[in-house]
């Protein structure tokens, strides 16, 4: 913006746009783009302080639970957020009352709080405070402006400030509202998912674990965030198509004869009718391939398409793995989960055949204390301070050599929290 | 806007904030709060048409598919749609090449397309294009500005329109993006609905059929867009706890014992806690309840609580009569469907009692052709213009004089599409 600011102001005077018009022209396309509530808030409050020719805008929010005020946005604050009780000084009668507050002199004024001042060295002069309302009238904050560059606040400057209240309120509710849909969204799948694993004991939480694992690799992998709401999503709904298998198959304890390993492996199949028959947004519209791709293998010898390497999404690889990894370790009622050595050795023994040797890699980048914190999520096990001091930031592959050296603090400390570490049988 | 414009206009000038000002913070604050692409885009062309003083203004939209502009607001077009070839005319011009085109006198242009003017009697004099460019630099359609009321369009125009176009991208791309989110949301929700329907092929299509009736019935109770609203999701989504139904119980085809019966009438908890477990936006927080309240019967002999009368939620009323008619008529492969005239009889008796006489009632008013259209979706009868011509506006309540006086070509028609009609038995 300061770019286009400068090539405004080298043109001729009389080429000039007023310079007001172009400063909220240029502010009404920034909010209009922006879909993050506190930036939108912050824009709309150096707006104001920029039109009102002010020196500070703070925007205060009203929170109806405890009937305080806390600050919102707020020129001259870094980081703090300053609470007080709706009511309290100028801003708090605005809030209160619905009245719009224009004061020549702060602190002539007994409604004046002048604690803040005191605290900061700051010096208030010319007041002018307006709430913050919603389209049907409720109040939801409160502008407060401070200090007029030269003179006091017009009634021309009520105006504006109304309009630029009006304005805010409007992209508030509005990015709120879709805030909350695509809240609705994500609740709903996440829940969703969870309804689905516990039909199956054996599978409870799984869906949220094979997420939280892959989310830790496509960090390792330096994945953007377009990319890791698409493993997101894909994850928590690799096995949405279990729906449609029958339990007797879904929960049967021994091997599945032919029919039943194929009427199994079916669900990835309704996994991606659903989700293709889901209307995606552009960017998430490989989710479907992804989510039902989490069953082929490296080396082409998965279900269903039998693909192999580059042809296999790379999130359904990274999902391969982290689906695996919680098949074999998680902690079942009825019997103790695989050894651990085991389990690397699956890991070790399918980089470049069964896995996508990158995505084991990234795998055993991962800090230890990461993955015993999600195996053992909704558990009574819980990584201690005293537990973090003893992984620090030892990685898997670190493990591993800890792990051949035998039985030393870190691998008992692991032991704790996945008794199948064999400590007897480390060489 | 027009008070608030006449409210501006009586005061005393030195207080009037700048005429353009005023009307640009107007415009601004009325374009956050909506969330409609097409009034967002009408109320940025009226902006535009007033902040640079001409006669019209046109938003042109283009279809990548095939390659035309159409217009997507228009002042002087009432409903009418214009299409064009992209690269044809002056917006054409700008569309293609992406460059600002401002003419003096179109008809010296000779890229200028005449067309419109002769088929409208419009006179275009001056002529402002500009392409409506996304955040990342894609053309997505032009503005095309007419008719400057004095002179010509000024470099401070193009200035203006400039910014005008960055803030409708933002908007439009912005609301676009939301748009499909609450379609993902929508369509997933659809999508799963029809799933856990197929898991038996009794229900297939249940809660999609289901949720249509319960749509026609709160029509005729005058029901809001809000409450039609939480009445769909809740439809669609009051069978979702069959996920957590054995299919054993579920496709059982005889009678079921105690046990099984209340395996089976866990799923309307099992419905409810998921969705308690779902982030809803405030209008909607009672979803769970409406969802998992329609087997409760009015006079208190439902589950799961038992509960009576008002204490029902109204909306779970609705879709209790829905629901039991749509199991009574559902035409399945093994099975007829009731007779009708039993299942008139089941509402008859059960007004009052199981059901709320209220919703009974508004379900009578329901036309017979619209019935007849959801029970006849996703099959081969098609309800066509003749049986439309016969059925006019013929109630349900009226159908069933029809059905009293014999078999008239109304009873007839409908034994088309629904064979249980029992002609026969007809008095």
């Amino acid at each position: 913006m300061s770019k286009k600011n400068s090539d405004t102001e080298k043109k001729e005077p009389e080429k000039m746009v007023d310079s007001k018009l172009s400063l909220i022209l240029r502010y009404s396309a920034e909010i209009s783009a922006c879909d993050n509530l506190e930036t939108i808030v912050s824009l709309i409050a150096d707006e104001t302080k920029e039109l009102l020719e002010a020196d500070r805008c703070s925007v205060y929010l009203l929170d109806n639970g405890d009937d305080q005020l806390y600050s919102w946005v707020s020129h001259g604050l870094k980081s703090e957020i300053i609470r007080f009780p709706a009511g309290k000084g100028l801003a708090g009668f605005s809030a209160k009352t619905g009245e719009t507050v224009n004061i020549k002199d702060a602190y002539s004024d007994e409604r004046f709080n002048p604690e803040f001042d005191r605290r900061t060295g700051y010096r208030t002069r010319t007041v002018l405070c307006m709430p913050l309302k919603t389209l049907t009238g409720d109040i939801i904050g409160v502008f407060q402006v401070l200090n007029k560059k030269s003179g006091v606040f017009t009634p021309q400057d009520e105006d504006i400030l109304s309009m630029l209240s009006n304005h805010a309120a409007g992209a508030v509710e509005k990015t709120m509202l879709y805030e909350e849909i695509r809240e609705s969204f994500t609740s709903f799948i996440n829940t969703l998912a969870e309804t689905i694993d516990a039909r199956d004991p054996m599978t409870a939480g799984h869906s949220s674990r094979v997420c939280s694992y892959a989310l830790l690799m496509a960090d390792k992998m330096n994945y953007n965030p377009t990319k890791r709401e698409i493993l997101k999503y894909a994850a928590l709904l690799h096995d949405l198509g279990k729906i449609g298998v029958r339990e007797a198959v879904l929960t049967k304890p021994g091997r599945l004869d032919p029919a039943e390993r194929e009427h199994i492996q079916r669900h990835v199949l309704v996994t991606k009718k659903i989700l293709e028959r889901t209307h995606f947004q552009p960017k998430f519209r490989e989710v479907p391939l992804v989510a039902s791709s989490h069953h082929e293998n490296y080396d082409g010898s998965g279900y269903p398409n039998g693909y192999s390497g580059e042809d296999i999404p790379e999130i359904s690889r990274i999902m391969a793995v982290a689906d695996v990894f919680d098949a074999v370790t998680y902690k079942r009622h009825y019997r103790e989960p695989m050894p651990f050595k085991d389990v690397i050795r699956i890991f070790k023994d399918g980089s470049g055949s069964k896995f996508d040797s990158r995505c084991v890699k990234a795998f055993f980048k991962i800090e230890v204390y990461k993955i015993l914190k999600i195996m053992t999520s909704g558990t009574e096990k819980e990584i201690t301070e005293n537990s973090l001091d003893i992984f620090k930031d030892i990685t898997l592959e670190d493990f591993l050599s800890h792990l051949d050296k035998g039985s030393g603090p870190v691998v008992k400390e692991f032991s704790k929290f996945y008794p199948a570490t064999d400590l007897k049988n480390v060489s």
